[in-house]
């Protein structure tokens, strides 16, 4: 069968699992779906999804070949199980289904917090083999609608492994993600939690606080601040408008790091308040020039969009913010 | 001379301004320049910048008819002259060239800050009518290079009059700043300068210094940071690479504002950062609820894009921040 040949030697070329399961069929979950079946041809995909809603949704959508009702018969066949439910609630997840899933399959997820979930995965699945993964890839959508195959590519996969693991393993899902698209990293799971306390917990703690403070105001009403928004504040309604449950979950599965980081934060908030306050002209600019470089960086290295307010409104940069 | 009569008829059907003089050929002098040149056929624009390179660039780009050589020449036969220069320097910009302004001509401005700059004008113009004016729309982007004719279509202009002044010349004015795109709203300067310094001073001064944070940490390099800024983080640097001298006369002009947002930030950051060290995840989840309804307000009233991500990198969403 030269067909079957053609596509079995297919599948070895492009990853080596055969059998992806999916827990959780939101944007990470549907995403991962939608990419293993335009990208690793002659691989199946199974999928599970607590939410009846969301199973019935992905099931229309054809995020994964199939959806099954549980999600022991989602992993019940799985070379590659990958949990993609919000942090909080992994360790739960991954217990439930301990039995159905093959003793030699790879267990990973996209966690935004990986030492909390390493360990309750460790916990969990004390006889499987565990490598955690963060694809750093998303957007301010959540559920089953907001998936699409394209979420990884050009973006960057953080895989975390335990000290010691099957390095064949590994390989492989690196070779996975990148095969989705992704740039891949291996770091320690205490480093990425520390990176990814500052590149994005805290700007999304940041954001959701300032988006409550505009709407708690009782001499400037709501209907100002959204009509005025384009002034600087809607860029950070964006972050504030993610998915909650997660949110919370993130926070407090990198409780340390985000405290950490959020004090260095308020030290740096206070010195410039304090210029401010005394009338520090110099200061300010000083610190304003200095920040300008790193966005130069950021969009030489691909991470973001030149045009001028990510290319809103119409030619010639758009509308956009300012003062 | 027929071609002469449907001119001067269709400018009076326009604007009521023949000759409008720009101080100041950045992003917002440049964009006014260009936008009157589109949209009111049959004015005439001088414009004058205290860089002799933005002077030189702003001729070839031909931001308006005519770059002088002072800012006197500029404004000798305006009938309207708008000074978009940083809010500290508009005072002494003004008293420069009190004698060349024409006595009847209106003044005005485009400063993001409003009880200091009236006040400066005044001083600086004690014969000269000034209806100072606040156009909530920009880019990232500044200099002569930056500006575009659409700058400020569907964004709103805030036109902040004294308490007595003449109701004709601010109806021009208002039509002036419609002609131009702009939806156009009238309050007092200390309204002004409170709503905006929660849209956009506090945003502004968030940005700038969680950028600084991040630059400065020695357990995360800023190469990792820039790395892993799809996380949320790039948002940031969008904002926090706006003028910085700009910035910093915002700042020191809307002082008191701004500290009193920040304050209210302030507590508001603090309650967090107690829930996170408490591990109150209901508190979290309430209040990442609540910020999600305000993104949908501002995308309703067409101040932002409703595309995951600003629309960034290619279809279905694009590319972007996540956890």
């Amino acid at each position: 069968m030269p067909a079957f040949n053609s596509t079995s030697t297919q599948v070895e070329q492009v990853t080596a699992f055969r059998h992806v399961a999916i827990i959780g069929l939101g944007l990470q979950g549907g995403s991962i779906g939608l990419a293993v079946q335009e990208f690793v041809p002659g691989s199946s995909t199974t999928g599970y999804d607590l939410s009846p809603e969301n199973r019935a949704r992905a099931a229309e959508l054809g995020l994964v070949h199939q959806v099954c009702e549980t999600a022991a018969d989602a992993v019940r066949d799985a070379d590659l199980v990958i949990f993609c439910v919000p942090p909080g609630a992994i360790g739960e997840a991954a217990a439930a289904i301990r039995d159905a899933i093959p003793a030699d399959a790879l267990v990973s997820d996209v966690g935004s917090s990986k030492q909390a979930i390493a360990k309750a995965l460790r916990k969990a699945l004390p006889d499987h083999l565990v490598i955690p993964a963060h694809p750093v890839a998303g957007t301010e959508n959540s559920g089953p609608n907001a998936g699409f195959a394209h979420l990884f590519r050009n973006r960057w996969c953080i895989v975390t492994p335990p000290e010691q693991t099957d390095l064949v393993k590994l390989s492989a899902l690196v070779e996975f993600w990148e095969t989705l698209g992704a740039n891949v990293e291996i770091m320690t799971p205490e480093h990425h939690d520390l990176v990814l306390a500052v590149t994005s917990h805290l700007p999304h703690l940041i954001a959701y606080t300032i988006v409550g403070t505009a709407s708690d105001l009782e001499d400037v009403t709501q209907g100002e601040v959204i009509k005025y928004s384009a002034g600087g504040f809607r860029d950070f309604t964006r972050i504030a408008a993610s998915d909650p449950t997660m949110w919370r979950d993130v926070f407090l599965s990198n409780k340390e790091a985000v405290l950490t980081m959020l004090q260095r934060f308020t030290e740096d908030l206070t010195a410039l308040q304090r210029a401010i306050r005394v009338g520090d002209g110099n200061a300010l600019f000083d610190h304003f020039t200095r920040t300008r470089a790193i966005r130069r960086s950021i969009i030489e290295e691909g991470q973001d969009d030149s045009r001028p307010d990510f290319g809103r409104g119409d030619h010639n940069g758009g509308v956009g913010r300012d003062s």
